[in-house]
């Protein structure tokens, strides 16, 4: 395999089906638009999705029909630039951010491009992910970072850049207070991001010990264990506890599960946000009267858009954020399968899978 | 009866239990703030809440427990002034908003009085309604309505105000679609104040074809009766046959009906807006996926707050909303409890009691 | 001249320096983009910055160093599309908006392509601009207009997306005071523009009293001519006349006159908004202690963004707004400088050039 | 004098005219609401303001007809609660806000007291100010303070409430530059604000080198002292030395200095916000084209409103926000007008007067 990695021009890790994957040498790619440039990627980290894929070979109406590199979340080094790129040059670190809207439909002229009627995102059938060791990207959609970041932290700017923007869909603002529902890696960015957001008090609430545990010594400032009561007399207590009044002012859920939304719903003040980050089931049961005369704005949020991907990279520069904490393993790119594995089993909090150097 | 009215000081319209009314001459109220102003009450407006209470004695938690007059949409004549009243005097028509908020929590400072926590809401337990000759308000709470409108008018300024807080939480804004469920008075007058908005498009849903044809003739631009297909094949035939390309900018739920809150879910283009106007089933199953992967704002609508109530008023000076046409009949005081009768079986769309003038 | 426009390819009007005029053939614009389509241009209004470029040669920074087509107000017929359009075919009628944005910087992606720091705007140094008989645009800068809608009506889709822009920075909504400085092309269709946003009472403030004949006949509920007083006097003088209370909730400067600008701050309330549409003076006077203590918002408006000109279709089909009576002369393309000299010297409302027909 | 404090029952520090102050033991209010408060004040600063009406008798319209008494800065004990008072006791110790509005303007009910028509404000003619041994408020203007936070410190929630209003009219956000003009308290505490809010980079201009010098150790991330050319040349300078690319995020001045208005806009980015949040002559001279081309959102900001005051305290009690280090030097009550000197001569950066403890 290592010969392989050598000998091979562009060494990919391909989805063919359910559980068969296979490494795979493809052309290099070119760069065609001359505002590209071409990434030797150095880190990909996998997340649940990309689990989702190699576990079901779709997610929703996203089917794998035919192979498909599978990655997402990357950092590299720049290799090449098109004649028209300006802002990079060879040798450049970079974080990169892997879905490429059209720029020309309503929602990405106006300023929601992560809402693109024609967006290639990166290990989406059918576009190919970044699991290889080269893969072209527009210049902009590459952000170099500071000698400070490593290009293994400069991986995780993708889920960070997830829980950018869920916390600015949240309206997060200083001196509020903030709960949020599950403490898997997007939970707990979202904690970290709140803080650096300025709420004052940020509760994580999971049904494992063990990530509450870590939730409190990573960002959150309170935790919440949910008993086997009723979603109302779990929401009373964690307000109780936390001494929250009228309720919180924002609650993410990062966990997508039923009893979290439940809870969240009635946790919140009147007026307050809900933003729901985490996928589950397609339809749930929904307290929505209580949404309604508590005159809630419940929100989605989906992947990133404008400026997340920079302010993600800017936080971690300035010290804000912590993402080195999560990273709690790194795989050969031969072993790329493994890191699959063990994100399945949720093992740590993030794996990532290094890349082949150019 | 009418000599009962004659002869009373304050005759009032009690709730004593279920379908338990009577009617009782209680004091006139006093006016203990200057601010306050004493209002001869002319017309009263039955809404479904006020039946809601006649028929079961509470809504949620509001429990009649005390015999309650009932009533909340209402207009009247201005009968006396407190000392420091400088807008208002003995004579003034007016629309009379019913709920009285602190003032000084946190929600009424911040601009959001209709969530103020310590809210007085006429014929919300314990706080008697305006079913009787005099009410006393806030000078602040009664809107002068010019020569140009009628006292029966005036009383259709509350469901109004619902319908201009609930669109301006659909932030409908010009040359947008609005699809609105609910054909009933107050889906009506969302459909006419959607278009004082600027909407393009205005399309009701109801599955009531009589409602459907009121509607196109009131305000709507289009119809649309579901068919006994899923909430998805319905929202798709509705984009289809409006031509909304990637769905409604914004849906208004004016029904409470849980169809309607999944097919408005699915008729919304990525980023549009879901506001929950009408009460139903405080829990129901709902889209919550494709909520959050079309970053939708879904948005609960609370009665009516900072300047709703004036923009009532004036959406009908100018012309540019119609509510006499909704008046559909009108009963004596006496024959109060008839309108309640005719409101639980949908006979007409608004039915008013006339008050007893001073 | 006739003859020249029927054997030549693409017969230009050039400006070569001040008032310096002249007509070129120049080659067919190829399509280079496959997003996009080439124009044949139909009809070309003349505004103010094409009249200052003729007569100065330059507007501020923007300096015509090189030959440069004139016009950039302009409706055209699609006469090739390029391989990749979806949305237009040979044969639509066409308003075309003539700035073409990078789509990659961040104003681009973050909303505001007016503010593309990389903008090609036609007839703006060293961009040729649409008074040619053919332009290439891309698709998504060209918007088909109804059967209802005329060609010489799409021409004035320019100047009313300035106006929508304008009166959407100004954040005018239903039952409104809008107070209009300046009652030229751009004035009059921003008091179009804010009754279709429901404002109650558009003001058209002037010093020219058949300009506000004409505003009032067109779209103004009220008009005002200025005396030769203070601006504070002035101010106080229309707040009276007008009955506005503590002040007018928005006002919109379309003169780039210093005392329009003071009178405007002077006659709005305590937190409303001021644009500045009009273009003037680089340095004035302004009241900033008035701005600061009434916690005004004052704003700029450039060019139009995103939705604007499709709202600006969307208005004039809806007969919300006209822009027919706006034109008061079409002259031939080989008169095309008599347009330039009419606009000068003030001669009606808004005059166009026909273009060439293919 | 000291003798006089401890027998007098409300010694107060009185403006009888321009430089004519005396001490005046009055009556101690009563509290007629019974939501109010009686507050035993504590400490009091003294800001340019309390300087302009000592030295000048009026500020613009506000004129000092009857004597008054000055100070608006305070904090206190509280020392008797009205009947309906629930959050406060007899003990507390608390941040005092010095304006009551009346509640029911539009304004007021709209979220925005601050602009209320019927402001009652402390030492703003004709209100009596706080420099006196009692104080009477309404409860929900009180701020209980936590142990951790000093009653000096609590007196500087003033100010701090001043900053807090100007960094959210700014909508400074996470990430964002800010240049903030004027380095004294108010400018200051912008600064530590604003990277409380989460800007990455705040630069504190002023003509001082020692300001500058206190404004890096104290909370600016860099400094900046414009030389003797134009403004747009400092601007450029600023730009090019912080690296700001296309300019600044968001300009605050709090100098009110011309100078320093013309360079905060030619240092703006387009689409940027600038905040003129310190006071100097009525009328300047002012950029208005560069505002308007470059779409400039330019804001005043006055006093403070809705949760400004919450979120002082907020800071300070979380550490994000020192005001200890700007307390220069306290003055005992006697020494009143010594606090006034050394303000006028800009002593130190903020002196406090200890009042007369009950």
């Amino acid at each position: 395999m290592s010969n392989q990695a050598a000998t091979a021009q562009n060494l990919s890790f391909v989805l063919e089906g359910v559980h068969q994957v296979k490494f795979e040498d493809r052309p290099i790619p070119e760069i065609k638009d001359p505002h590209d440039v071409l990434v030797n990627v150095r880190f990909t980290g996998i997340c649940g999705s990309d689990v989702h894929y190699w576990e079901h070979g779709s997610i929703g109406q996203f089917v794998v029909k035919e192979p498909m590199v599978l990655g997402h979340e990357s950092s590299g080094v720049i290799s090449k630039v098109g004649s028209a790129v300006t802002t990079l040059k060879v040798g450049d670190r970079v974080a990169m951010e892997p879905g490429i809207p059209c720029r020309r439909c309503e929602p990405c002229k106006g300023g929601k491009y992560n809402l693109c009627e024609n967006m290639a995102f990166a290990a989406t059938p059918p576009y190919d992910g970044t699991l290889a060791k080269y893969y072209v990207l527009p210049e902009d959609f590459c952000y170099k970072v500071p000698e400070s970041i490593s290009l293994e932290e400069a991986a995780v700017m993708e889920p960070l850049g997830v829980a950018v923007h869920i916390v600015r869909q949240a309206e997060v603002s200083p001196g509020q207070s903030v709960v949020i529902f599950g403490a898997g890696p997007v939970g707990l960015l979202c904690c970290a991001v709140a803080r650096a957001f300025g709420a004052a008090r940020v509760i994580a609430v999971d049904i494992q010990p063990g990530r509450l545990s870590f939730a409190k010594k990573y960002a959150a400032t309170a935790t919440f264990e949910p008993s086997k009561v009723s979603p109302s007399e779990n929401a009373a207590r964690l307000i109780e506890e936390n001494d929250l009044g009228p309720g919180a002012d924002a609650v993410i859920d990062a966990s997508g599960a039923e009893p979290s939304v439940h809870t969240g719903i009635h946790v919140l003040r009147s007026g307050g946000t809900y933003v729901q980050g985490g996928m589950g089931r397609s339809e749930i049961t929904f307290p929505i009267m209580a949404a309604c005369t508590k005159e809630l704005n419940v929100r989605g949020s989906f992947r990133y858009g404008s400026g997340d991907y920079k302010l993600a990279v800017g936080l971690v520069a300035s010290g804000k954020v912590n993402v080195k904490e999560l990273i709690t393993s790194t795989v050969a790119f031969e072993n790329a399968e493994q890191a699959f594995k063990e994100v399945k089993v949720g093992k740590g909090v993030k794996t990532l899978i290094a890349g082949i150097e150019a």
